[in-house]
């Protein structure tokens, strides 16, 4: 085991080399999350590795499990930041400057990890050694169940990212402010939550989200002189992405100016639309006796790496279709045949 | 020097008896507040007992400076605790079980502070001490301003209270989840932002803010399950109030169901208008040679204890008006006036 210069841990069964077959997924969680977006990917390719030394099988290419950091972009903003740096998707100039909620640089808190803030960054050595990358997730919708499949295999990402926006009003108290004479950017604030449901609705298969809104300073009795809003928008394709945040920034600004307040939109992070590579996609289904083909709305370190290694998902049954909430579950069956297929696939891949 | 039972700080000027002179205001702010909202009454207290030793004068009734604890709610919520407490406007047990956003109860920080928790509530000892109750308090407004007056008399305080909208739905993930199978909780939390300020315009004199909202979880790419949103309502009287809460609530309950959400309200404190012992507000204002007098939209322990003690309060002109904000401010002269003024008062009240 070895944990990279970006913080992403490896578990090798063979020697590392230049065409390994790599599976795992990640061990962070949202805010508030369920027990199983990562970690089933992890545990199941434990499992699977269990199964296969307990099958005899040694593997021809060499084989690792990997744990990404920071998939969720909870502490730091920014998602899938640990293979994002593997693969040079981010600056790391940028990645160190980014802070946590209380303030601390990801480079303090890669240095409080035991990592050198000054190597993380894009790792050739690392990419290079992997030749296909295979990560299994609990479904995150409701495909499967309307298929009636335990297991399936993703066909694509959709394009999304995050952005915040600031509003700037004047800070003032709340109970000897004339309406009129008050810049609240709560007000602005709250029509542009609105603005994002209005222009997801307005875009093929589009989805906008506000789940994080930090008025400043946030007293009861104080008008708020900042209100920071986050915005997680995705939709098919990079223009009908964009077009949501064009729209709700168009709105957002038209409620600002109508309160005297100033809006500043800053993009946080940005993937396009991932389409994983069909090839692999099908022999992965085919090696399952045919499993189905299913789309995602969520982002994974897969979509990341798919720019650069051939890279495959399998979903595991969710029975609500919930995710990122406690509810979020597969059933023990599910997750038996979650590890059996992840087996037979790196079997296949690794033979 | 002592500190009572509910936290309250007395600095006596003679024996405490039962026809007392009090002066004082509080330490505590709201979160990223100015520096002038409550320390500026207790300096002026103590500058003007001074400037009364300086004359040699001596009380023929006792004089004291009382810091009252809590006066924001920043921490418990329920703004004037102190003053709540000891004149028995608040149930112990409810002040007990109230919690700050760390969980801590409030019962908790006594005990931690050096208090009784089984000793908090109303102090008849207290009350009965007090005969006249004077506030220095800087002008949360542009009264002052408009009058060029350094200094007035306070004549009301509008009806005031704070009430937490809770909105629940479904936490879900931000990106997988269909518009359409969404119950997102921060769509109506925002309409019932946008219904406080039409409900406050609809009401003569109204006012309504939203200062703080948390939405549970709060990360970016997560569909919150709760959002709570805390509303903050005044009027001229107790209708005019419980009618913009009214109103707001009904629009919020609407917005709720159209997302298949449930709404719950709790009013956490209510204060109802607060007109001032006219004759201590004409006495004040002659000795100080015809000052105005003028009505304010924030609360004040003076308004709590007005319904057992005589009470008057004294503002300071604030050159923006702004308060509740790091640009609250009074300039030195208008606080020299100030300390002058309130020394007028105590030396009329207790000579």
């Amino acid at each position: 085991m070895r944990t990279d210069r970006n913080g992403n841990i490896w578990a090798w069964w063979g020697e590392p080399g230049t065409d390994a077959v790599v599976t795992g997924s990640h061990l962070d969680s949202v805010p508030g999350g369920g027990a199983f977006d990562g970690p089933l990917g992890v545990v199941s390719a434990l499992a699977a590795v269990d199964a296969l030394r307990a099958q005899d099988f040694t593997p021809i290419r060499p084989l690792a499990i990997v744990v990404f950091a920071e998939e969720e972009g909870g502490r730091f903003g920014v998602p899938c930041l640990g293979s994002r740096l593997m693969s040079g998707a981010i600056d790391p100039d940028v990645a160190r400057r980014l802070t946590d909620p209380a303030g601390i640089t990801f480079a303090e808190a890669a240095a409080e990890a035991g990592l050198d803030p000054a190597r993380v960054g894009r790792d050739d050595e690392a990419l290079a050694a992997v030749h296909t990358f295979v990560e299994l997730h609990v479904e995150q919708g409701r495909g499967l169940i309307d298929l009636g499949a335990p297991v399936g295999v993703a066909s694509s990402i959709l394009a999304h990212g995050r952005w915040r926006f600031g509003f700037a009003g004047e800070g003032n108290h709340a109970g000897a402010t004339l309406l009129g004479d008050r810049r609240d950017p709560m007000v602005p604030a709250a029509e542009m939550v609105l603005a994002a449901r209005i222009a997801a609705s307005e875009v093929d298969d589009g989805r906008a989200t506000v789940g994080r809104i930090v008025p400043n300073p946030g007293g009861t009795n104080v008008i708020a002189s900042t209100v920071d809003v986050w915005l997680d928008a995705r939709a098919g394709d990079d223009a009908s992405t964009r077009e949501i945040v064009e729209r709700v920034r168009a709105m957002a600004a038209d409620a600002a100016e109508r309160e005297n307040c100033v809006l500043t939109v800053v993009e946080e992070s940005y993937g396009d639309t991932v389409v994983f590579d069909s090839e692999l996609r099908d022999q992965v289904s085919r090696a399952l006796g045919g499993v189905p083909a299913l789309p995602t709305g969520a982002g994974h370190d897969a979509g990341i790496l798919a720019a650069h290694l051939s890279t495959a998902m399998l979903f595991v049954r969710n029975p609500t279709g919930i995710s990122h909430a406690p509810e979020e579950f597969a059933e023990a069956d599910d997750c038996q045949a979650g590890v059996t297929a992840l087996a037979t696939v790196l079997e296949r891949l690794t033979g």
